[in-house]
């Protein structure tokens, strides 16, 4: 090693996010040991990422997962950023023959949480400590200061706050936007509702979007500068702010956007939100629309040939709605998303007993991350107010909000039902809001089929709850009921 | 044992399920051994069965595993009735001590698909069989013939098929509905799909119950004619047949349906079908709103404050549409259902190898199990036409009805919209077809803020498919691009 002074912490995985990382820390005065796995015959990553970016700062280049962990003074942090499954896994068993108890394995990847809450048992049960973080912010996020969610071994938390913290967004009052969010896996997992609120955000964006261009016909000028107004209001958000930078952008005269196709990609991370949802029985309904979304976009060959057989008709009537109001149907749906992401936090929360701080985790987010927002202050005042909010749906800023916007959200669902523009997120989140307020709702005619041909038995609205009926409604079958009643 | 003849089929689990099999297989003429496991200290669930409904009958009573198997005779087939998840791992273990090479083990519960694909594989390394089966139809079907989806071992088929085809429900013309469906656990996932549309088509018929109870203002007695009256025609199906019933049922002069309470169960059936689309990419839009719906509906306490905070304002406006519209929403939304369902079929058949036979499919669902119709037909048809179809609404018949039901399905989805009444189901399915006939969307705008933020990168529309673009949209962040992209 030419380099005699040991480092502060060191990075596995040169892709854009670890090296805008490793950067980052750098110019925050720490001293990082790089290493990325070069492919036999490929030119080396860390070699050229030294000579490139890092050139001339405090970077200890590493050519092996030994020299790496050897580089980096004690107790040695090491932070995987790699792509997340069984590399990971990989990448401890390799690393943990050169640790020593009391060192701390950190992935700053998107890894399942499930993944994390079973490595986190098992590293520490070879005397090491484990950390999954998740880190949002994208390539710029990661380079200057993203939002940072840790969680894992809390015996490990003190050894990484300060690199951790100094290299996060700040909010105004200098407070970092890294914060210990929980016991095993609970930092993954906000991470993965933060990705799932994400891919909800740019859904409802894209429909807003589908709105004004297809039955406001305004072009992408005025789109622009609609965008921009309201990223100076209650939706001021990087999602609104980037999405004017957007349609203003022009390539050789001509706009960018129009020439990009209709065909979302994903990484996964939206799905895991909506299966999570479903393990644990909450109707996380307009994320998972925003990722059927996705899925039904990349089906380009399909939806081809379905225009083709059910060809365009056009807009039936002019919009009567301002943009004001599509941008309130916007905001609306907005707040559903996030009352429901939080209310998918909190279950999640009840049944791993993390006992995970709401107010912090919306706080952490309004800086650095994709969905940073001003109005995500109104979550972290309502969580103050009443920590053991059911439904944030039920606060008082929410519900005068819902409340204002209801029509205009109304107006425009229905008028994109009407003229065939498909707003499944904001349909969703209308649904759902509809749904919760019903007081009797035809559920019961669900619940008396199960009976009629199940035997599943059902409550009574006469009756407390918990004790269970069953009819014979045709008069055969028997009394025998389902052996493995389930609610 | 008492008997020396031995019998033709061990069948273990006597809960309801179980115990109408095997009064099925007993009635068709074969010899049944049955067996439950006893908690110590209960009364005998066998020797209750046998001086019960089975007395008298051609049935062996066991009273362990080893006089079970003992007592049927080889090649022995054992299915198990029990519940599934671990119980159905245990119960292997415990039979195949005393089972011998060619004996076929069948899990006729509701097994995770995924579970019978390793359990295939596990059992016949030991050199026995196992198959995999779907079995619908509740209580009364399994008593009187139900559907059944086997799948698993292909040389265990000839072994089962005379009792499995003798006991199941017959088309019209004698046919049965349980037709071998092929490897693996594609039995038990051809069960989940159709729990999965079972789900769907149970959700839609309760928004249509809401739509013509709360926009129309029909009372019990009338929804049951209009019910009557749809299963007449082209939605002729057992579950809207029960609807009438249900709706006509009365207890001491009052109709029981109002005073059932709101809250679906479920047994996660449904969820699978989700994660499975989740899995392979496939927008299952309707069935997952239907889970989701259960799942609100089980949020009493939260519901009755929503319904507290969010005051019932009332219908807006009198409905202007018939029954006959609120039918075509309600059968529009049902095509939806089914081409999502097959569309999932027909992934998973690809992502495993399955090779299923979707005309057939529809063809044992036809009768016997909660999905029946006449409806079902014409999925048949439309694969034997075209067996490699993508998509059952490009299908003539499906386009047709599409086609004269799109007004009213409009309609009746804005008019659910404009006055409060959750119709999670219908404006999935609505949003999905307007998604799948759009040419161009707004998924352009996600994709450009995907490559904005994340340096994910973007097709373009006047490029070929599979050419991918970055732009550096700030002139910040470099030209690195995301190291782990994937669509």
């Amino acid at each position: 090693m030419d380099n005699f002074e040991k480092s502060d912490i060191g990075l596995i995985g040169l892709a854009v996010m670890g090296e805008n990382l490793a950067l980052n820390m750098e110019s925050k005065g720490f001293k990082v040991s790089v290493y990325n796995r070069t492919a036999p015959g490929e030119e080396g990553v860390v070699g050229r990422f030294l000579e490139g970016r890092g050139k001339g700062k405090n970077f200890i280049g590493a050519f092996s997962i030994k020299d790496l962990v050897e580089s980096v003074s004690r107790p040695r942090k090491i932070m995987m950023m790699v792509k997340a499954g069984s590399p990971v896994d990989e990448l401890i068993v390799q690393l943990v023959p050169y640790l020593s108890p009391g060192d701390v394995i950190i992935d700053g990847g998107n890894s399942d949480f499930l993944d994390t809450e079973r490595r986190v048992k098992e590293v520490e049960s070879l005397g090491m400590y484990f950390i999954g973080t998740g880190i949002s912010g994208g390539e710029i996020g990661a380079l200057y200061g993203p939002s940072i969610m840790p969680g894992g071994s809390p015996a490990a938390w003190p050894l990484v706050k300060d690199i951790l913290q100094a290299i996060a967004a700040k909010l105004d009052d200098g407070t970092p936007c890294c914060q210990w969010i929980g016991p095993g896996g609970s930092g993954h997992f906000v991470k993965t509702v933060h990705n799932g609120i994400e891919y909800g955000d740019m859904q409802l964006i894209s429909e807003a979007y589908s709105l004004l261009k297809n039955l406001a016909g305004l072009d992408n000028e005025t789109l622009a500068r609609v965008f921009d107004e309201w990223n100076k209001g209650e939706l001021d958000s990087y999602l609104i702010n980037i999405t004017a930078d957007i349609l203003r952008y022009k390539e050789g005269g001509t706009y960018l956007l129009d020439k990009i196709l209709d065909v979302a990609g994903q990484k996964g991370t939206g799905k895991w939100s909506a299966i999570a949802a479903m393990d644990e029985n909450d109707p996380l309904t307009l994320i998972t629309a925003a990722v059927y979304a996705r899925m039904l976009s990349a089906l380009q060959d399909e939806r081809k040939k379905a225009s083709g057989l059910y060809p365009y008709v056009g807009i039936q009537e002019e919009t009567t709605l301002s943009t004001e109001e599509f941008r309130m149907a916007l905001y609306a749906s907005k707040l559903v998303s996030y009352a429901q992401g939080f209310s998918l936090l909190r279950r999640t929360s009840e049944h791993y007993g993390w006992k995970l701080d709401y107010g912090t985790i919306a706080m952490i987010w309004r800086k650095g991350c994709i969905i940073r927002s001003v109005f995500l202050q109104k979550i972290t005042e309502a969580y103050r107010k009443q920590p053991e909010l059911e439904n944030l749906l039920f606060d008082d800023f929410f519900r005068s909000k819902i409340q204002t916007s209801l029509p205009a959200w109304r107006k425009s669902v229905s008028e994109g039902v009407m003229n065939g523009i498909a707003l499944p997120a904001m349909s969703a989140a209308l649904s759902y809001f509809d749904g919760l307020k019903t007081l009797h709702s035809a559920a019961n005619l669900i619940q008396a089929q199960r009976d009629y041909f199940g035997a599943h038995m059902y409550e009574r609205v006469d009756w407390e709850r918990g004790k269970f009926f069953h009819t014979n409604w045709t008069g055969e079958g028997g009394q025998t009921v389902s052996g493995s009643y389930n609610v």
